[in-house]
């Protein structure tokens, strides 16, 4: 059977639309055909199995929800200060808004992961290189705060993030607000960290 | 059909048990009947339908959740500082720790809720509800830290414990000194605002 990367990307982004919208136990090889619109069976010429699946959606929310370079280049012109933190925060969680379903299966798949030792292997291994990244991305580029700064905001956005999808009226409308104080506060007297 | 209390609280329970395990889509009356050991059909006489289980089990988890009121007023013996609001934070994780299921349980109704608008408008007044108690709890009680303080802590813990419950090795046996980082980081030059 013929392979084709379009037609993989396709059946993921439907598989995102099927846990988003009906929770991890929805998800099927015959559900995720079903949301493509494609022959059943279809999936399963691209998938292994229901966890190679899961596997493969994973990367794909992280292709979905990465800043345009342009975009983030542009960004990244800007004096570093604690406000140029809160912009890149906002512009994060801008994206996750934008793509609410990439962030509802991320969630689904962590519950997921707490049930499935693989996949929880799977997503420890992907988070902490996310958060390790996110740290040198910092870091290299000078922006105020050091390592501990940056998993206390990785944080504190994650959990905005889930309450801004899953109750949005805790905040009610106050994140972007919220963003700003965050790093005023813990920014605002710190110096770049070289280490 | 006679109901008592302790039976419909083993319900709940075996609810909670079965979310936790099976997701949202695994909950169904039947299968709290069969977690619970009791006749099929025993639910049914309890929760009017699988909404009203739903809501029940919200209830339930915070009951599960508060801390022991003599525990908690020996805590609050000790001198307004950061390190007790870090030593309070540490014990709200710690029986989240201790209680996996019930948070756990929590993150699934939250994501139930964005398919269900029934039970996502309940949730939205419990967690606004929640947090403004925590709010007025922190400044009654004159702990440093105004009202915009004690909701980044919250947002923080939250996504603290959203990943030690589900990616437990991004923060690698961290949280309790990035806890106290927090409150140092947040709280070390803030006075008591009384507003």
């Amino acid at each position: 059977m013929r392979q084709n990367p379009e037609r993989r990307t396709a059946l993921l982004d439907a598989a995102i639309e099927v846990l988003a919208r009906e929770g991890s136990r929805g998800l099927t090889l015959r559900a995720v055909d079903a949301a493509a619109r494609v022959p059943v069976g279809t999936s399963s010429n691209y998938f292994a199995n229901r966890g190679e699946l899961l596997r493969q959606i994973m990367g794909r929310t992280y292709e979905r929800l990465t800043p345009d370079p342009a975009e983030l280049a542009e960004t990244m012109t800007a004096p570093r200060s604690p406000e140029l933190v809160a912009l890149l925060l906002r512009q994060v969680h801008q994206r996750m808004r934008a793509d609410r379903s990439s962030y509802l299966a991320m969630l689904e798949l962590r519950l997921e992961g707490t049930r499935r030792p693989e996949l929880g292997a799977e997503l420890n291994r992907i988070f902490s290189a996310e958060l390790e990244n996110n740290i040198r991305f910092h870091l290299d580029a000078g922006l105020p705060g050091d390592r501990v700064a940056v998993i206390l905001l990785y944080l504190a956005m994650h959990g905005m993030i889930v309450d801004d999808l899953t109750v949005p009226d805790v905040l009610a409308g106050k994140a972007g607000e919220l963003t700003d104080e965050l790093c005023r506060r813990l920014l605002g007297n710190a110096a770049p960290d070289a280490s």
